[in-house]
């Protein structure tokens, strides 16, 4: 059995969390896979301060900031540890993920390499994948997918996209619009190419994910960290 | 004269607030430039939600998010129309601008084109420039310039980079780094290659600045919109 | 008067060409710009070989490099640095532009900054759009353009996205695709979004060089450029 | 056994090379790990003139292009089908892979899942990452590993960057510098930092290639292509 998260990052429940649950298709016609959806609109997620106290101080699963007190701890931090693949899935804002996200993202530097908590490697050889949805057709789906490859690499993660047999609108990930329909709820049913994109990436994270033995996760890396100095 | 923005990022005030003063210092360095520096982090501004009630709505000047009472509107929509240049400055968190940078981007909607509101086309034909400032040697610096070009360009702003006559580090803006020092307040005055960085990117955006005419500002483009949809 | 070259960078005359062509009418709309059309596929342009002659022996305009006697020096050198501003034009091939494009690019080392020749700050000043042609929807347009600024804030270029009052599909540069119709000659026809925005980003183009200051262009910098060693 | 190619595309033998030598440590020293390189400098590969030949006409392992008869065919085409995991080592030219390896990649079509030559799918869940070296010390080497990425997830590679337990220079891949020494022969084995990081991505590659089952190389995806038409 795997765990994939989708982190749904829309302030709204429309069409990202509609190509999220296509995902949970994909992903759901893999043996063993077991995927849920986390929506980032109902917590409560200050902007990291850059203060550091969650390396310097020994953060927990529980409290994994030592300065803000809020949702990432209970609801997020073990949740993340304990999944084997991420689906990210943002709207496009400014040709990037949405603030909602990028808070979120700040705010994982407790699971990094750097961390002296217990929720260090945190993401370490999950696998993960990207889905972004805009309003233009060519309106920053690809900059918001390497954005989000960007933070898993980051956390040693192992990234994939789009495995297709036919044109899947983007290699990167799944690459949503709303256009021509308009920036509607719901406008995303009328992307065919979109939604089968976005089974496909998580029919693609689960099948990687099953590959990863179970014991690497979260194991330091045999490099001499040192040698980065 | 003109007025160029510099717009700090970082939720401390240390490296990166240093960088954005050297680009001061270039600014400085054109006839009739006039530079001041506005810090998101003293400023409470709410994570876009996606309503767009801004753009169907009528928004204001003095409030500009008909959703969020916040700094945005006081503190900065006005600051941001009358500004003729910008020099946005943010630390690399995850590969790209910080979550206090994502939420003031996203909250600049009613800037956009699409807004109804006398802010309409606030940031157009505005000159634009990038400083980043990573803790790793190539530690993101480069997509965080990109999603600074990027939400720049998507409002008709003009982009430039570190114009130099020798090795300026980066290309694309000025490109920090604390390391090897290490993540510590004030590390960034050891890197005389991102410093010098920073001052050509100041005065970059102030010398193209003082080309664009002042009647280009904000005017519609001649482009038949229509024909977009 | 102020001169656009447009740089075609498809190894056929078809989809690129069609939108370079709409990219000359928009230009054509601004008083004083005149358009003409390099097609790189005529030329014989050898990959760099990274040898810096060019940079250590003098080179000319006739020959630009050292090493290859081919057509860039006769057919491109002279026009690109006595062009105002530039769109580059470049079908998608694996998620940027295309091998004859780069080998194009790369060989542009004589006009860089680090040149001895007569070539030195061969494109600095001048204002770069770009165009960006797949086969799939989102296959890989948002990084052509983000790689074609790239090389141009590498010359000191001033970068312009497609300024628009409405959805122009791309807000860096023109993303066209011949998608659902195939990868067919003429397919872009289809594409009206597209072909509005490359209008745009011609237009968008010519109007900005129209601002820049004869006189502006190819001087050095006034930085010490000492300050970046 | 898996076997790691490591292509070089400089066109020298210097700097990238000694980078792309340090991967091979780092692969060496996971169990049952082979590593060996191609130098592009060596071969003859023309530009890709997409015309789609290779697609239509059934390409062959010894004939993957029916138009150019140059060395892609008998010296790389059979190697990448063959490997298990690639690392691509590029030096940086205008921020981006040199025209070399772009040549390369545009040819590496007839591998790809629009192929009807036994080379269709032909690096399908092959693991991959990357190496940049620049002259500057951010001088595009992130967007070179954001581009070999890109071509990498379009044949439905499985990407990985450098993971460690210190600062590994950057996380996206290996990021090397010859900045300060200058552009010299050799001049990266004064950059430890980017040394370690190559190694660090070799011994990453091996580690994840090592988990692929042998079975999933090459297999069409249980996706129904059709769905993407």
């Amino acid at each position: 059995m795997r765990t994939i998260l989708g982190i749904c990052g829309s302030p709204r429940r429309d069409n990202t969390y509609l190509a999220l649950r296509e995902a949970g298709e994909g992903a759901g016609s893999v043996e063993g896979a077991d995927f849920r959806i986390i929506e980032l609109r109902s917590l409560r997620i200050e902007p990291c301060r850059g203060c550091l106290r969650c390396s310097q101080e020994g953060a927990t699963a529980e409290r994994p900031c030592p300065t803000h007190d809020d949702d990432f701890g209970p609801a997020l931090a073990a949740s993340l540890v304990e999944a084997d693949a991420l689906v990210m899935a943002s709207p496009v804002y400014y040709g990037s993920v949405t603030g909602l996200v990028k808070n979120f993202m700040d705010r994982t530097e407790p699971l990094l390499r750097y961390s002296t908590s217990s929720l260090q490697f945190g993401l370490r050889n999950k696998v993960g994948g990207g889905i972004a949805v805009a309003g233009n057709r060519n309106g920053g789906q690809e900059t918001t997918l390497q954005a989000i490859h960007h933070w898993m690499l980051i956390h040693d993660m192992i990234v994939v996209g789009t495995v297709s047999d036919g044109l899947p609108g983007c290699y990167l990930g799944a690459a949503l619009t709303t256009y021509p329909v308009g920036r509607r709820p719901k406008a995303v049913r009328e992307d065919t190419l979109g939604l089968a994109a976005s089974r496909a990436v998580g029919r693609r994270v689960a099948e990687v994910a099953s590959w990863v033995p179970r014991a690497a996760g979260r194991c330091p890396s045999s490099a001499d960290g040192d040698s980065f100095r």
